[in-house]
C-alpha cells in the first residue's frame, strides 16, 4: 500500500480513501459506482491536484522571499533574497537525494525510512496502481520541505552568515524534516498512535519554527536590538513587499491545504477540497480581523506588519485540520491564531529572542495551537495524542537543530562580525546592494 | 433549480446549461451523450473550475494592493496595504455571514434574497444534484465581492480614515453588493427582464465604481490637489509595483471571466472558456495599445500609469460579454475601454473629483461601456434592457453608498485631519512607515 | 492531422500522441482502452492543460517586467515597465493577426505557413476532432511569442527608444518568430529532418536571444559602461524585484514546459507532465546551487543577480528536453546552464556587448546548450541535427533582426540622445518617474 500521507485517510475516516488504494481496489471502486470516474480519470485528476497544489506551494517560496525582503532592513535585502532562492533549490535537490525515501519508504510504524534517491515513473508510464504519478507526488512533497526551511531564514536574518545557513538547510531538508515527517505522513509511530496533522501545522510549520528558535537562541539578538532594558524597533525596509509576500503565501496555501486532500478523482474528494479552500480562507480572514481589532484596542495604531502575521497565523492554525471544522469553528481557530501573534511577539522580545520577521509566533506558536485544537472539530482525534505529537516534534527538532547549529558554530561560526553586521550582509557577503540608488533616511 | 449565476445560461442560450441543472436532468444528459463525461466527472470538472477560478480571483486582491501601493505617495503606502488585506478579509466573513444568501437564496425574480449564513456540503459530501460543490461556488462568488470592495479603496486613498473605510466595506460586502447582485445573478427582476452581464462589468466593477464615486464626492479632494485653478499631479511612489499589480489583475481576470462560465464538464463549456480566455486577453491588449498610441499623439509622452489603467479598462470592458465577441469585436471593445481612460481621467480632474488611482474611469466608465455594448456581439440581448440595468445599478448603489458614507461622516468622520493628511496616514494611524529608510526627494 | 507542435510527438516517440490525432483515431483509442478517458473527457483535460499552462506562461510576462525593472537603474524603470506590458499586448494582437497561421497553417515540411487571421471554435463549439479547443491552443502558443519578445527588452534597456522597440516587437512577434517556429513546431523542414526542441530552448529562448544580440550590437553600449578599458558596473535599482521576477518566471516555467506535453487526457501524458515538472524544477535548482558555489570560489562574494540568472539558465537549459532526462541528467544539464552564466557574463563585457540584464547568456547561450545536449537523454535525436537546427535558427534570426534593427536605425533612429540617456528614459519619453520620492544616493 502506498503510504504517502495516505495515513491521514485512515485517521480522518474519509470514505474518499479508496482513490489512493492499490490496484484491485480500483476495480471494486469502479464496480461500486459504475457511473463514477474510471481509474484512469481518477489517476489524471489526482495527479493534476498534485501538480496544481505543487506549483501553488512552490509559489510560497516567493512569498517568503518577499515577506522577508520587506521585513529586514535594506542593507540585508539582497542576502535575504539570495538565502530564499538558495534554500528552495537546496531543498529540491536534497529531498530527491535522500529526503523523500527517508520520509516515505519502509517506515512501517517506525521512526525513519530508508536511504536512497527517489525514482520517478518512466517516460510514458502507464501503471495505474498508485492512483497518481509518483513524480507529481514527489513534486508536491518537495515544496513542503522548502516551506519548512523558509521559516528559518526569516528568524535568523540580518546576522546569520550565508554558508552556515545553507549547510543547515542541507541537513534540515535532507534529514531532520524527512525523519520527523516519517513519524506521521510516512506511516510511522505517531500515525499509528492516532496523531493527526492534515497539512502540516506541526510537521511543516512547527518543525520550521523549532529549528528557527534554536538558531535564534544560539545566534543571539541583532546588535542594538535590546539595549539598556529597551527594545529598539528595527523597522523593515518595504511594507508593500511584505504585504505582497503575505498575499503570495495566502494564495499558495490553497495548494498547501487543498492538495493535501491527496485525491480529486471522486466527488467526495473534490467537495472536501472545496471545504478546505473555504475554511483556509476564512481562518486567515479571521486572523486579520482579530489582529486589526486587538491592535486598535491595545495600541490605538494598527501595525500592518502584525496584521500580515495575523493572516499567516490564521493560515497556520487551520492547517492541522482544514477539512472538518464548520465555518464558525474555522473562524474561531484562525482568530485565536491572530491573537497569538499580538500577544506573543512582545513576549519573545521580553525574552530577548530576536525573531526578525515574527516567524516563531506565526509558525511555531500558531502551529502548536492549530495542532492541539484538532479534536475540537475532528472527533476521530484526541487532545492527549495531539499533545504527544506536539511534544515529540518539539523535542526532536529542537535537539537536532541545536546540535547542528552548535557544530556549525564551533567549526565555522554562524554569526557575521559586528563590522559586517553594521555595514549589512549585502555588502559583506553578496557584493550587491539591494537598493543602491536610494539613500538612507 | 440552482440559481447561482445560472440565469446567465438562459440568457446566453448556451447548450452547456445542462451541466448545472438539478438531479433528473443529469440522467437525460447522460443518455443524450452516452460517450460524454459522467455526471461525477462533470461535477469534478465544474468544481475544479470554481477552485482554479477562485484562487485566480483571490490573487486579484494582491493585484489591487500592489496597484494602489504603487500609485499612492509613500507616506500612505502602509495604510493602503492594510486596507487591502483587511477588506479582503472582511469580504470573506461578511459574504459567509449574510452576503451569499442575500444574493442567491430565494430571490425568485425579486429584489433580495434571504438572511442567514451559508452552509457548505458536509465532509465527504457526495450529493450530485447541484453539479458542483457548494463550498467551491461560495469561494468563487466570495472573491468577486472582494473585488468590488478593492475598487473603492483606491479612489478614496490618502485621506480616508481606516475605520470608516472598514465599516463601509462591511456594509458593501455584506449588503449592498449582494442585494444588487441578487437582481441579476441571483435570478431577480433584472435577469427576468433579460439583462446580461456575464462576469460583472456592472455587477462588480460598476458597483464598486459607484460606491467609490460617492465616497470621493463626500470626502473631497486631497489637500493641494486642486489649487488656484491648477491640477497638481501627485505621482505614485512606485511604478513597478503598480505594473506588478496590473499584471496580477490581468492574470486573475482569466479566472474572473473564464470561470464565470460556471461549468467545465462538457466540451462546449471548456471550448467557451477557451474563447473567453482569448477574448479577455486580447481586449486588454487592445486597451494597452490604444492608450499607448493616444498618449503619444495627444501628449508626446506615454504616461505608463495611464497605460496600466488602459489594460484594466480593456479587461473591465470585455467582462460583461467575454464569450460571444469575435476577436475583432473583442479588440474594438477593449480599445474603446482604453480610450475611455485617456479621455475621462482629465475629465474627473476638471470636475475636481479626486480619484487617486483612476478607479472610476477604469471600473465605472469602462464597466458601463462594456455592459451597454453587449448586444453588439450577443444577439440575445437588447440595448434598452442593458441601459435599464446600468441605470438601476447606478441609482441603487449611489444612493446606498451616499447614505452609508453620510452616516459614517456624521457619526465618526470619514476624513483624517489636515495634520494627519500632511504627515501621512502611515504615521497617523498605522505607526509603521512603508519605506522608513528611504528619504524623500 | 493537426500539426500544432504535434510533430514533437512523432520525434519523441510518445505513445500519448493518440490524444491529438483526428476523429477516427479517437474511436480506436476508445476501443483499445475501454476503461480509459472518453474522447470528451480527454478533450476537456487537454484544453484545461492549455488554459492552465497558458495563464502560467502569461504570468511570465510579469516576471520579465519585474526582473528587468529590478535590474535597470531607477531612472529607466518606468520605461522598462511600459515596454514589457506593451510588448505582451502587441504579441497578443500580432499573433492573432498573422503569427499563428504563419507558424501552423499549411507549412507541410516547408519554411513558412500561410497568411490570415486565426479563427477560434464557435460559441458552444462541440467538434471533438482536434482533441482540444482551438482557442486554448492559440492562447497557449501566443504567450510563448510574448516570452521571445520579453527577452529582447532586457538586453537593449536603458538606451533604446520606445517606438523603434515597439515596431521591432511587431515584426518579431508577427513574422520572425512565427516563420522560424514553423520550421519545427509547424511541421516544417527541421521537424522532418528530426530536430527536437520540446518547449523552446531554441525556438523561443535562442530566437529571443539572437534578436537581442543583434539589437545590442547595433545599439552600442550604455554611455560610460566601457571607459578607459574598464568595465563600470551599473547596479540595478531593486534586487527584491529582480528576485520576484525570477520566482515568477520559475513558476511560469511549469506551464511553459509542462503544458508543452500538449495533452493530459491519458495517464501516460499526465505522468509525463509530472516528470517534466520535477525535472524543470531540479534543473533550475542545480543552476542556482552551481552559481552559488562557483561565485563563492571565484569571487568570494555571491552576487545574487548572477544566482538569479543561474536559476533562469537552468530553466532554459532543460527546456529543449524536460521529459526524457533522468533526475541526475536534469541536474547536470541545469548545472552547466548555471556555469554558463558565471563564465559568459564577463565574456560579453570583454566584447563590449552591453546586455543590461544578462539575457544573452541566459536565453541564447543556455538555450544553445540545452538544445545541443538533447541526445544525451533522448535517443531518438542526433547531435548533428541538433546542431543544424541551432545554426539555422541563429542565422535566420540574426539576419532578420539585423535587417529590421538596421532599417529602424536608418529611418527613425533606435537610440535616445545622450541627454535623454543621462536624464533617464522615464523623464525623456514617459514623463513619469518610477520612484519620484526617493532621492538618489
Amino acid at each position: 500500500m502506498n503510504m504517502t500521507k495516505g495515513i491521514r485517510y485512515g485517521l480522518a475516516g474519509l470514505a474518499a480513501a479508496g482513490a489512493l488504494t492499490a490496484g484491485p481496489a480500483f476495480g471494486q471502486e469502479a464496480e461500486a459506482a459504475s457511473t463514477g470516474a474510471s481509474p484512469e480519470v481518477q489517476y489524471i485528476f489526482n495527479t493534476l491536484l498534485f501538480l496544481i497544489g505543487g506549483f501553488l506551494v512552490m509559489w510560497m517560496a516567493a512569498g517568503f522571499a518577499m515577506l522577508e525582503a520587506g521585513l529586514v532592513r535594506s542593507k540585508n535585502v539582497s542576502m535575504q533574497s539570495l538565502k530564499n532562492i538558495a534554500l528552495y533549490s537546496i531543498a529540491g535537490i536534497m529531498y530527491w537525494l535522500v529526503g523523500y525515501n527517508l520520509m516515505y519508504s519502509g517506515v512501517d510504524g517506525g521512526f525513519i525510512g530508508s536511504l536512497g534517491t527517489y525514482a520517478f515513473d518512466p517516460v510514458g508510464g502507464d501503471a495505474l496502481d498508485t492512483g497518481y504519478s509518483t513524480a507529481s507526488d514527489w513534486f508536491f512533497q518537495m515544496v513542503f520541505v522548502a516551506t519548512a526551511a523558509s521559516i528559518v531564514s526569516g528568524t535568523v536574518a540580518e546576522r546569520m552568515k550565508l554558508w552556515p545557513f545553507l549547510i543547515f538547510v542541507v541537513v534540515l531538508t535532507g534529514f531532520i524534516y524527512p525523519i520527523a515527517g516519517s513519524w506521521q505522513w510516512g506511516g510511522g509511530w505517531l500515525s499509528e498512535m492516532g496523531f493527526s496533522d492534515f497539512a502540516g501545522s506541526t510537521l511543516v510549520h512547527s518543525v520550521g519554527g523549532w529549528a528557527a528558535l534554536a538558531g535564534a537562541i544560539l545566534l543571539g539578538a541583532r546588535a542594538g536590538k535590546y539595549e539598556d532594558g529597551k527594545i529598539n524597533p528595527m523597522p523593515g525596509s518595504s511594507i508593500p513587499l511584505a504585504t505582497l509576500g503575505t498575499f503570495i503565501l495566502w494564495l499558495g496555501w490553497f495548494g498547501f491545504n487543498g492538495a493535501s486532500q491527496l485525491a480529486m478523482g471522486t466527488i467526495s474528494d473534490v467537495t472536501d477540497i472545496s471545504r478546505i479552500f473555504a475554511n483556509t480562507n476564512i481562518a486567515a480572514a479571521a486572523g486579520v480581523v482579530t489582529t486589526v481589532i486587538l491592535l486598535q484596542i491595545l495600541y490605538k495604531k494598527v501595525d500592518v506588519t502584525m496584521v500580515l502575521n495575523g493572516a499567516l497565523a490564521g493560515l497556520v492554525s487551520i492547517t492541522a485540520e482544514p477539512l472538518a471544522p464548520a465555518v464558525w469553528q474555522a473562524i474561531l481557530i484562525g482568530a485565536v491564531g491572530g491573537a497569538i501573534v499580538v500577544f506573543t511577539v512582545p513576549l519573545l522580545d521580553k525574552l530577548k529572542i530576536d525573531d526578525v520577521v515574527g516567524a516563531i509566533p506565526v509558525h511555531l506558536f500558531a502551529g502548536i495551537w492549530g495542532t492541539l485544537i484538532v479534536p475540537f472539530s475532528n472527533a476521530d482525534t484526541s487532545y492527549g495524542v495531539q499533545l504527544v505529537g506536539v511534544i515529540a516534534y518539539g523535542v526532536f527538532t529542537l535537539v537536532c537543530a541545536f546540535i547542528v547549529w552548535f557544530i556549525l558554530k564551533a567549526i565555522m561560526g554562524i554569526r557575521c562580525t559586528p563590522e559586517e553586521e553594521s555595514m549589512g550582509l549585502d555588502k559583506a557577503e553578496i557584493g550587491v546592494e539591494a537598493y543602491p540608488e536610494f539613500s538612507r533616511g
